[in-house]
């Protein structure tokens, strides 16, 4: 057990003793700016082999990392089985744009997203506090994640979302079984989390503060598993690591999983995290080396998993302490795009946030900023097939056949560009 | 390489030298019986060690297994990172039902559903035998993965579907860019795969038959490899293995990658093979003892995915081999409450054929077949995210509210029955 129970500021690096701290440092905050906490470990230095590692960590669940966990208990882990998820060449991608492209694929998750390795963390650690249950503001993945989680821990879950947003999401969410609640705004779901936290002592799962600070802090520790899984899965890192970012939770936990292999000596150096945006405020503030994230304007992204026009300060930690590199996009014709490409030439149907990893590679390359023969590896966080409106919207439809083969070939021909010898 | 280029008769046991027999064995074939081929394997003696299995077959992927695979050559595979998916004991429902329960999560795969065992083999067999491309007939989960396994390999692909049955699907089938044709009925995309197959050499994935024979026989070898993870992944393999089954492809796979196993030395016995049905063709069959599976009538089930009055020759060789159960469902609710409970007891939101395995396991045990303490394995067959219409025909509509605390507790109190003390 390497966690110390402290918190330690990204900025200011105030540390505290807390476990019940979820709206970043108050010692450096003020009304623009907030940094984010994070639970702070000691970490022993080892001989750097990977079979050290291997034998620090064995196995491939949550329990492999335990040490690595913010928990201070040794019950065992409830669990869906989240993690182990694929590594995946993506060759003709990848020879297409003359680098060695591989995605780290988080649909592979028992709710097929990158959101079970936070709630993972999270339905644990809200246990080992005894929380009366955990509440989240969600329109999708997370809010149906956490319900999973909570429904198989037998925690109460409450999720305030804002209907009408996504039916299939909305589904997804109920089905497990938590206490949906719809309100009309945003800052009405905020309110009540903040409530129920504060008064009620319910465990935050997600952000309900402005200046904005992401996700619980302890639970963000989750995402820092898929870097153990890389390092574990690639004979040698890869250059850059392509995240696509809201709150940028994955972004941060991810960067903090190989600060921490590093530490321990088992890394020369951290991969570059590369952040993709729709709108883009923390490249605003990343690339204009800024501290403070100023929201931008946003133009209608389709890709709602990831588009918000906030940054959190723990996006911005993570470029500068990866000399990583942060793009935005300029409309949903890329990003639709991309998905289809990634669907098209290497069989992955991701949702639109994921797709715009490849939106954001092409962007970063045709700058320059990436070069050739570099490796990457893309997060691809989410399936597509849990918000299949999107793509329908640029899909042609399906032709109709009376099923007579010249009917078939032709349509064959016209259509698809395939031509039958018969 | 343990393949012999061989094909048997399941029934009377006649063998082929070929690798293009697609309609069942012709020489026992009639108007009412068509018995199934499977590909023939001359398999070593082993001191049965299940280190010496870790030896002959290293790793995780489809790659491990391919001397057990109908491949001749020693192409590398196209992968999509198929299989390697997780064992998760369901601890809540297994006291529930005195029973030590698990799932084998075949929703972790690459399109989020088992058929992806079947379309790995499919493809690259397809590639072997330098077939012009793949034909399907399906409106879903089968295509799907089918066109996410061409487009990574290249290959064109062809789906006949009949549209207008599910929209997500329809999607989920379109964006790997496979060449989607509707017609109107069953007998009309049968009789073009059948025309595309013998006169044009297109490899074909699906029945086209009747009598019905189910999938191509090589692929379905893919379902084997469940067997040999499940080996590898428990320490005493279950009594029984639970299987919702349509034409029972994966049924049969899983109990012949059994059946290799004993053959082999490995183990001594292969678990009992459950097959769940809505209609039932073959539990009657089964149940009354009979070699002719006739179709039977059916009720509008919900579990689109499995829902046939017809059975195949295979599925009943699987349960006699395995000296199996057989059971049937009677109506839509047993279904959707399986559903709900796997959500709400294990956070495991599967689609509704892959529901039904609990909800057979519930018959089975009230009518004394499944006892106590007995190990079952229960195989969750695809995502529910890919379907959510049903599941959302029986929740309730989420409550709205104003976001005022009086509210918000009241809400929690009357419609969730969460007490907050405040």
């Amino acid at each position: 057990m390497y966690y110390t129970g402290k918190m330690k500021c990204l900025y200011c690096g105030q540390e505290y003793e807390t476990e019940t701290m979820f709206e970043g440092c108050p010692k450096c905050h003020n009304d623009k700016f907030a940094s984010n906490l994070t639970p702070v470990y000691e970490l022993p230095k080892t001989d750097g082999k990977k079979e050290t590692f291997m034998k620090m960590f064995p196995g491939s669940g949550l329990e492999a990392y335990r040490a690595l966990l913010p928990f201070k208990g040794t019950e065992r882990f409830v669990d869906l089985g989240a993690g182990n998820t694929a590594l995946t060449k993506l060759e003709r991608l990848g020879e297409e744009l003359e680098i060695d492209l591989y995605m780290k694929d988080e649909t592979r998750n028992p709710t097929w997203g990158h959101k079970d390795r936070l709630n993972a963390v999270l339905i644990n650690k809200a246990m080992e506090l005894k929380a009366p249950g955990v509440i989240y503001a969600s329109t999708g993945n997370n809010g149906a994640s956490g319900a999973a989680f909570a429904a198989k821990a037998g925690l109460p879950c409450i999720i305030m979302t804002v209907t009408g947003v996504n039916k299939t999401l909305e589904t997804f969410m109920q089905i497990y079984g938590a206490s949906l609640i719809g309100v009309k705004t945003t800052a009405d779901r905020w309110k009540v989390l903040k409530h129920m936290v504060d008064e009620n002592g319910w465990y935050p799962a997600t952000n309900y503060v402005v200046p904005i600070v992401g996700s619980n802090p302890w639970a963000i520790d989750g995402y820092k598993v898929i870097s153990y899984e890389l390092y574990k899965q690639m004979d040698v890192l890869p250059d850059k690591i392509v995240v696509p970012i809201c709150y940028g939770d994955a972004l941060f936990g991810i960067m903090k999983g190989f600060s921490e292999l590093k530490e321990m000596g088992f890394i020369d150096k951290i991969p570059q995290m590369v952040s993709v945006e729709d709108y883009g405020p923390v490249a605003k503030a990343y690339n204009g080396n800024l501290d403070i994230i100023e929201p931008v304007e946003g133009w209608g992204s389709v890709a709602s998993s990831m588009s918000t026009i906030w940054g959190t300060y723990h996006s911005l930690h993570a470029l500068k302490k990866s000399n990583g590199l942060a793009v935005s996009l300029e409309g949903n014709g890329e990003i639709n795009e991309a998905q289809r490409e990634l669907a098209q030439k290497e069989g992955v149907y991701c949702e639109s946030a994921s797709a715009s990893t490849l939106a954001g590679l092409r962007r970063l390359i045709s700058e320059g900023k990436i070069k050739k023969g570099e490796k990457v590896v893309i997060l691809i966080t989410a399936s597509g097939v849990k918000d299949t409106a999107v793509t329908s919207s640029y899909l042609p439809d399906i032709p109709e056949s009376n099923a007579k083969m010249e009917d078939i070939y032709s349509i064959l021909e016209a259509t698809y560009h395939i031509h039958v010898n018969n």
